[in-house]
């Protein structure tokens, strides 16, 4: 049988005869892929840490008080379900960000830490290595270092999501069919990839990858090339302290730009940053990080609007920090005295204390007039010695003039929102797992392999010439 | 023009020539009600504070831990959507009860305490009273008091939720083309409905409505009755205290019985204590409301099932305490500290006080074993002499136990989730704003009232022997 299939066709059958098994029987109805639905491209948007609180506070923040109502922002028009974000049993009922990337990329649970192992830590494929396996470009944007948790978990294995160099070493080391696992890598890192004990980016270079290390030099690349940018040591400057605010939507668009071809692409986007302002508690940069992942959706709608051959998900793999609008038993919150700030509050506590009049500096920065009341706050923040002392101080301080409420500065357990645009978005409908998420693209990507696989062969080339042993993946989970 | 039409036309006039015009240009694409999806009947459910933490946290409340997935929950198989509930521009970002009833009963936003008036404390026809006018029966069902917010505002127009006696008597005193306002009245308050001044129990009595005070009354009375039944002073007790757990599933049930007709009927249902959990911070309370309003829901999908012209939509006005499932940097959430629970920590910490041994009490009626640690704090907490102090440290210890964490005594500006499901749900889909559904329900009304009174009138009667002037809306918002 297999003698008479050509490469594509392999790809399909080792999809659907081998590696399709891992856990499709937890495949919901919903997310059954129609073929004529089937995307070309797929873009999966990660906001790491976006609990159901942010996306409600971004909106206040993106308001125009001037009007009688709230204005619609593009979370508004893509909003499809919800999903539940909970890991393995092993780990109970709060995932962290690498098991629940582990199971969006993969459709499978796994335990906190994991990047895309499973529970005995054994491999599972993602939907990535899946694209690339059926003939798709592959590519990760995203605000954290580009070996952090979600986008690893999209790209290696590793039985820790703390083993950076290790993941790092997988971008280049591991294939896919002989080809990388990415063709476009965009992001923070630079710490992990050039290294005393090895210069991945060397070896990248080598390998014929562009490498850039500045936004505009990324600008400078011809359509279709391999790229790794790393734009910062480890993660990006917070949106509020970068050079572009609205980086996410800038990588993204390039990425597409060197992702486009026939085959189809599949792209991971993660604002990486909305979970770290949950994590710091710091409700300034929460809201720009999200302002940054809404201009990254409003580019991706017009993308799509242009490109309906392509779906766009976004959805979170968990809330960070027990976020409320609204604290204190306070039936308000106040979004103004954050929509003018120009710094993050750890840049400006930073900078405060060599400033001659700090309390002038502060308040130009948080873009307020400051109020009696204020200024003595702030005195008291601006006589602290220490930077860690001065941040926290500025975080109070705005989370009482916005009475903003924090409970963790950890995650927590609620489920998060799914939004789906594009090719095949009925299929994230209504209350989800994040398994589905997964286990859907996936049957996306192997229904499109399977499509392609049933084509009459050309007449020009014989059937089989291209045939191969169908690799066991249960023996070899990189066969693909 | 008017003269030729019969009594049905002339309410279907009314509604669409005047009344209708409140608001609708408000009303989304979406919440278009195709005639042939207009339900017969409509049941609204309102978790009030429910937000999205509690539907999670109800989710991992329910499951089975011997199970490696957690179980689906009836919400799970319902969900449609979410919906934002700010209240009108004076307000600010976080709503009341009564502002969010106000826009859910009558498709437009008005300031906090408001009772179904507008900004200006104008009245503003509610979907129930349009249902009434329609020829519909009416009802409520709810485990506060009845006059409280959210039924006030189905039933009721006041410029204050304080103003619970007016609004009671408006209960008896409001009439809809001659009709009262409500057939059916199930929750608590007869501290307000038999006072010195005047007893509404005695007139409703007299205008041939059933009373009953205890829910064995009420199952022997003969379906179809007009009944006032009234179970407790102010709210009725707890889910935890009540002597039926499930007593929203219960009364709901009995409302349906009186309810149903040839005609159809508006049925509003509240869980109401949600919210009072949540401003409690009593997690073990939450929890035990929303066991109640998940049987209540079982038992509508049940009811639909066998009556699929009937429409339910399930959602919150406004997420209250703001609740965390985990909290203080801890990836954990333990829910196995609630399911045992026999009484509300409010009943242990009233009764504590008088037993023997106190800490056994606790530990029975919590449900678990304590242990050393447990026993030192619940010692300290048993030696205080005031009930209010053992009652907070009682929730102290079932937050630290469960790592549940809250920001606020009062309500948060989260939006909350959206279930549908029977004839019309489709239009429910997606991101909503409390005032689509008031007005798509409005919609619904008004779309059966004109499929009604555009039948040809009967043979045996003159088309315009009932024929009366239609009543101008603006000028007397009780014409309908």
């Amino acid at each position: 049988m297999f003698q008479k299939l050509t490469f594509l066709s392999l790809v399909g059958v080792a999809v659907l005869q081998g590696c399709a098994q891992t856990n499709m029987t937890n495949t919901p109805a919903h997310s059954e892929a129609p073929a004529a639905d089937t995307p070309k491209n797929i873009i999966m948007v990660v906001a790491d840490g976006m609990g159901p609180a942010f996306t409600t506070a971004y909106r206040n923040y993106a308001d125009n008080p001037a009007t009688p109502a709230i204005e619609h922002v593009v979370f508004d028009d893509i909003l499809t379900g919800n999903a539940s974000t909970y890991p393995a049993r092993v780990s109970g009922y709060v995932t962290d960000s690498a098991a629940a990337a582990t199971a969006l990329a993969t459709g499978v649970k796994s335990y906190n830490g994991a990047i895309s192992v499973d529970e005995n830590k054994l491999p599972v494929e993602t939907v990535l290595e899946l694209a690339k396996a059926s003939g798709m470009r592959t590519g990760v944007a995203v605000t954290s270092q580009v070996n952090h948790a979600t986008p690893a978990a999209y790209l290696a294995h590793n039985e820790s999501r703390q083993n950076y160099n290790a993941i790092a070493d997988s971008y280049y080391d591991a294939r896919i069919k002989g080809h990388f696992v990415a063709d476009v890598i965009l992001g923070g890192g630079t710490q992990y990839f050039e290294r005393k004990d090895r210069d991945l980016v060397a070896q990248f270079i080598d390998a014929d990858y562009a490498y850039v290390d500045t936004y505009n030099k990324l600008a400078t690349l011809p359509a279709g090339a391999n790229v790794l940018g790393l734009f910062a040591p480890v993660g990006l400057p917070p949106a509020l302290d970068d050079s572009r605010a609205h980086r996410l939507a800038y990588l993204t668009e390039h990425a597409i730009k060197h992702l486009e071809n026939e085959q189809g692409y599949f792209l991971l986007v993660e604002a990486s940053q909305v979970d770290w302002a949950g994590h710091a508690n710091d409700i300034g940069s929460a809201m720009a990080e999200m302002a940054d992942l809404a201009a990254t959706m409003e580019y991706l709608k017009s993308y799509v609007s242009s490109h309906p051959d392509t779906l766009v998900v976004l959805t979170a793999d968990h809330s960070t920090g027990g976020l409320s609008i609204g604290a204190n038993g306070v039936y308000e919150w106040a979004p103004e005295y954050l929509r003018s700030m120009k710094a993050s509050v750890a840049t400006i506590a930073r900078n405060m204390a060599d400033m001659q009049q700090p309390l002038a500096y502060v308040s130009q920065q948080l873009g307020f007039a400051l109020s009696e009341d204020d200024n003595k706050q702030l005195q008291k923040i601006a006589a602290s010695k220490k930077v860690a002392e001065r941040e926290a101080g500025l975080k109070q301080f705005l989370d009482s003039k916005t009475n903003t409420g924090w409970t963790s500065g950890g995650h927590t357990g609620v489920d998060v929102e799914v939004f789906a645009f594009g090719a095949g978005s009925h299929a994230f409908t209504g209350q989800l797992d994040n398994i589905d998420i997964g286990n859907t693209m996936k049957a996306f990507v192997k229904g499109k392999a399977q499509a392609i696989s049933t084509r009459p062969a050309p007449v020009s080339q014989p059937a089989d010439s291209k045939a191969e042993r169908p690799c066991d993946f249960k023996e070899d989970w990189r066969c693909l």
